[in-house]
């Protein structure tokens, strides 16, 4: 599907993307402008269909994530295969109100991982001088990176993905199924397989609210905001909390925001990580 | 540069990066197995070329990695470009032994912000009610998983990426410079730019240790690390801290993290996102 106006077709996604914002065309090679067209017009996939992912690609694609960056090349992150059919209805008993989970073909835990390097020292008797936050952030930011480069690579073959943070929500009892050790722990799911429709592409905040010069600006908020969540309106088919909040006609992103952090959301996953071992001192 | 042996390349590459590992090519079609092999093949850039990105390339870039997943839609990270020749100069010397980052071509800094979602609570009243560990890391994980697609998408370009964690280094100091408001904090900066030489394909721990099926498992621990430092041996042209440590015939991968970890880094971060408003709990 080489196209020729592959680079106008990117500037369009991304003008669509990210509304009054302004693309033009960059002149690239039309291969590089489908790769990165891809990357701008994706969007997480929650149906699929019943074919699977041979294991030689699943492989394949683990691999490739675990090619990008990692934090000083300390390699502090883990990919769990969830094969076992067993395994994964038990996963996805603990991510209660996404039961379409159990039926993705696949299943994938990417893990932050700050085990080996204590281990290291062990073995080795020279102290690990870093029990604080930091030792626990590297590793988590390894483990996202990770999961973001999967993505990437996943949907250039044409597959459809979707990460899932909701796998930290039974934290202990997700560990546990896992058999993670000490400083191992789940940093999000990812479902995935082929899609069973092409992904919707959602709008995103305008680049003058996300994208800054050399210093952080606010300039335009709160209005942005309200105009962004025009933009949005009549993309929530089911309004959260509606016996605490009732039904709003305007309903858009900001209500459905709001209305998802007004209740506790894995207010257990602190104790998890001091449980596991991590002081975020 | 299409190339009918590119899925053969592509797995050659990934036996050359993870070692004893075997990879069957995967079938795919010329162009995605180029954009596959070249995530495969990705390493850090330290060296570039005085040729600068234009400004509407480096844009389109940030605007393809906020297009990257985001935790439950919420959009918890921005891009500070720093463009201006003083602002990257006093940042640099933030991060003393990287001076490079100064003459670096461009930089970026990938921020979490949490303070966005904190505004529309204290703007409708609703209270928020997730201040805990995890508003923290759900807005970091977003920011490296948009750094992670950044990288992607500048490589795809033929362009040099290093992501450099170091901005944390002196925090307080980096986040005044840059204007940060509580709730919002750096989680890497990016330098990138036109490369001078091609990248080092740096070697992983073989996925026997590092993905797994349906379990944790650590089987072949700690003799892996003993074989892969073999890989490793001799990419390392100054060893650490060898007044400490000596200099050893036989320093690899696993002495250099020793001694990297066995001085603290970034001991004052927990205390800055305290300072920033986050309770980690």
């Amino acid at each position: 599907m080489q196209n020729p106006d592959a680079a106008k077709a990117l500037a369009d996604i991304l003008i669509h993307r990210f509304g009054g914002d302004r693309f033009a065309p960059v002149e690239m090679n039309p291969s590089t402008a489908e790769t990165l067209g891809r990357m701008a017009g994706r969007g997480s996939c929650r149906e699929f269909t019943n074919d699977e992912v041979p294991r030689e690609t699943v492989r394949m694609l683990c691999a490739i994530a675990l090619s990008s960056p990692t934090k000083s090349d300390l390699q502090q992150r883990d990919i769990i295969l969830v094969t076992d059919a067993h395994q994964r209805a038990l996963l996805a008993g603990c991510v209660a109100d996404q039961a379409w989970i159990g039926s993705a073909p696949h299943l994938a835990i990417f893990c932050g991982n700050n085990r080996r390097q204590r281990q290291l020292h062990e073995r080795s008797g020279i102290e690990f001088a870093n029990d604080h936050l930091d030792a626990f952030f590297n590793a988590a930011i390894d483990a996202g990176v990770a999961l973001s480069a999967f993505v990437t690579a996943a949907e250039a073959m044409e597959l459809g993905c979707c990460p899932i943070s909701g796998i930290r929500n039974q934290i202990d009892d997700v560990a546990e199924l896992l058999g993670l050790p000490d400083h191992v722990f789940p940093v999000a799911g990812l479902a995935f397989g082929h899609p069973a429709a092409p992904p919707r592409i959602s709008c995103r905040l305008p680049l003058a609210t996300t994208l800054h010069d050399n210093r952080f600006s606010e300039a335009g908020w709160p209005g942005v905001v309200t105009a962004y969540d025009a933009r949005r309106h009549g993309d929530y088919k089911r309004q959260r909390y509606v016996e605490a909040f009732g039904m709003r006609a305007d309903y858009s992103w900001s209500e459905d925001k709001l209305r998802q952090y007004s209740r506790p959301e894995r207010e257990t996953f602190g104790a998890f990580v001091r449980r596991i071992g991590f002081k975020l001192d």
